[in-house]
């Protein structure tokens, strides 16, 4: 049945056939690489490296002139595989059956990267003259890993090479439940914080020799448990905090201890900064800290603000092309975790759209055959209408 | 100055001489049987044995016959020195300095247990015909240990042996800052719990799929967390509960922990028995538990009920002859932790008083030389009035 399929599904079969996991490159690159290039993209691969993290390759490809400068952003890598023996199809294999492919990366997300590929090939196709404008691909091979040596430093890397770019889709699979759900149009940020109380080590039996940490910890922690920090807004869910870990590690249950220490993660909408929300969460833990409390917070360096993309032609067009392919309107979401789009934002107008993600880094990964058609066609309609606007 | 030195404080030194950190009996239980068998003691050497611990050495003595029965009870272990390079004199040297014999052991409670000696030789030496009553001796060396093979065992050999006990002094250091400070006339209770709360595991930024334990549990501690038990009574100071630890030992700040455990342990007056107040305790939790949250709530098998001496004769007799000595009349204390007495309780009246507390288990333990001849003295004058009563 192979001589059936459409090219997005050839592409992404041979995809899923590169063993790519964080951080080999298992072929996946190349074979884009070899795509891109016959059909006249200028193509890089680009290999970073820092200390304590494997070196990862990457790749940067580009056709085309002047603006618009339209970039598909994504990657090749892919993470684990598990129990390789709970597979009913091998993960490498790209099997189709049922009408689905089988196989690690399929939704996440080699299925978007395939369907970027189709859609670009068709449209430089039907542009013989050159298309209007520039469409250039970000792609990378360490976003399932530490994401040291991908997106951020190619991002870098093409800006040093004098591009600049004006609208991303990154093909992240965004969709619940089926295709044309949900675009993300933002993402909340990300604030951890870990909270230490010291108190004085004793004896169970001379409780006034001590100064047990624990009730002042458990003072603190309640005042920000299921705090209601916002009630959310028109595009944003409520900001939530979630306490992650509360440690004493005391296994002598005769002596008091001395220390407890508790961390916290904070997923939060565009009504806070890393600063606001920081100052408003230690306010509330010092409003009510017991008099004397020795306690201390101290916010990870990583967190990262929220986003909210204002480029509405740039969603507009991207959800037409959706309810014209599926007859969905897509929801304009901003749930769920972390991606890339939030160092590309930094560059230029960015949403995300892709396939379903239900089976995403499970055993047994796959999506159906059709929506892989779908996204390529959707995709394809975008190029159009945003390079005819 | 050898020449100089009273028989209770040359006894204590030749036992702390006995490097006798538990198991080892180091020889001190020898020197005491030498010394009690050379005074017409009928001295017993008590080896006892169980599974997963050492086997222990203890003494059994008697001397005289008929009523009333009385027992001194102490031991003549040690815990370990610790940094023997931090000690000023070496911790089995007994070296006196300053009007202190230094050593480990000084406290606890090898002057106890000289002071014992001493008073019983004089008070059996001023009886050349016999004494009227019985006097005996219960002396493990597995106090400082797991005290399996200790005083509970040689309760039982000695109750085999046809010896029916009315009254016991145990010798533990019962004085926070002078001798005659506090006689400690019972013990308070003890309960440990464990609580454990379940939820649902998952990523921090889908929280409505999954289900945090740690808001559940922080209700559940709270409830109990600095709670006010009882107000205490004229003999006990109120019951206290410390929440020992809290633990979920996860490390990753973007997930939500399926599990928290909590420990907390509970001394309580005679207000309570480890019944009705594990039955307290658990209201408490389930009237703070949410509506549907997972938890349980399990008492340690080893939980001890509290107990209160009320051998009013046996507590003033023993009062009268510390004012006598001291000049100070002893507050009839319940504090602090367990010891052999919640034993011996079981078998007969028993109070706890020996020497200052204060340098017990540290680096450099030792006691006034004074206090160890006071003591002898204390527990010399008491027989005399015991018996003539």
């Amino acid at each position: 049945m192979t001589d059936t399929l459409s090219p997005a599904v050839q592409i992404c079969r041979d995809l899923i056939r590169c063993p790519s996991v964080t951080p080999a490159e298992g072929g996946a690159l190349s074979t884009l690489e070899n795509l891109l290039a016959g059909a006249g993209f200028d193509v890089s691969r680009v290999t970073f490296t820092d200390e304590d993290t494997p070196d990862v390759e990457n790749l940067f490809a580009t056709i085309g002139t002047g603006k618009p400068h339209f970039v598909f952003a994504g990657h090749t890598d892919v993470v684990p595989v598990g129990d390789e023996a709970a597979w009913t199809h091998g993960p490498f294999d790209g099997t189709i059956a049922d009408g689905m492919l089988h196989g690690r990366g399929t939704a996440d997300m080699k299925g978007g990267v395939a369907a970027f590929a189709a859609a670009a090939l068709d449209y430089v196709k039907a542009h013989p003259d050159g298309i209007p404008g520039q469409i250039s691909f970000l792609i990378t091979g360490d976003e399932e890993g530490p994401a040291i040596n991908g997106t951020v430093k190619l991002l870098e890397w093409a800006k040093e090479q004098g591009h600049e770019f004006d609208a991303c889709i990154v093909g992240e699979p965004t969709n619940p439940d089926a295709l044309g759900d949900a675009i993300k149009v933002g993402r909340r940020g990300s604030l951890t914080g870990t909270i230490k109380v010291n108190g004085t080590q004793g004896h169970v039996a001379y409780q006034h020799l001590a100064d047990n940490p624990v009730p002042g910890m458990l003072k603190l922690l309640s005042a920000v448990s299921e705090v209601e920090l916002d009630k959310g807004n028109e595009r944003f869910q409520p900001s939530n905090l979630e306490i992650t870990t509360v440690d004493v590690g005391n296994t002598a249950t005769n002596v008091i201890p001395a220390h407890v220490m508790a961390k916290f993660n904070i997923r939060f909408n565009d009504q806070w900064s890393v600063k606001s929300l920081s100052e408003h969460v230690t306010k509330l833990l010092s409003d009510a800290a017991p008099e004397g409390l020795d306690w201390s917070i101290e916010y990870a360096k990583e967190a990262t603000d929220s986003f909210l993309t204002h480029d509405e032609a740039l969603i507009q067009t991207l959800s037409n092309s959706i309810k014209t392919v599926t007859g969905r309107t897509p929801e304009l979401s901003t749930g769920g975790g972390t991606s890339d789009a939030r160092f590309i934002k930094n560059y230029c107008a960015v949403v995300e759209f892709g396939l379903v993600g239900q089976t995403m880094h499970k055993v047994d990964e796959h999506v159906a055959v059709a929506d892989i058609e779908q996204l390529a066609d959707i995709y394809f309609r975008f190029l159009q209408d945003y390079f005819q606007a």
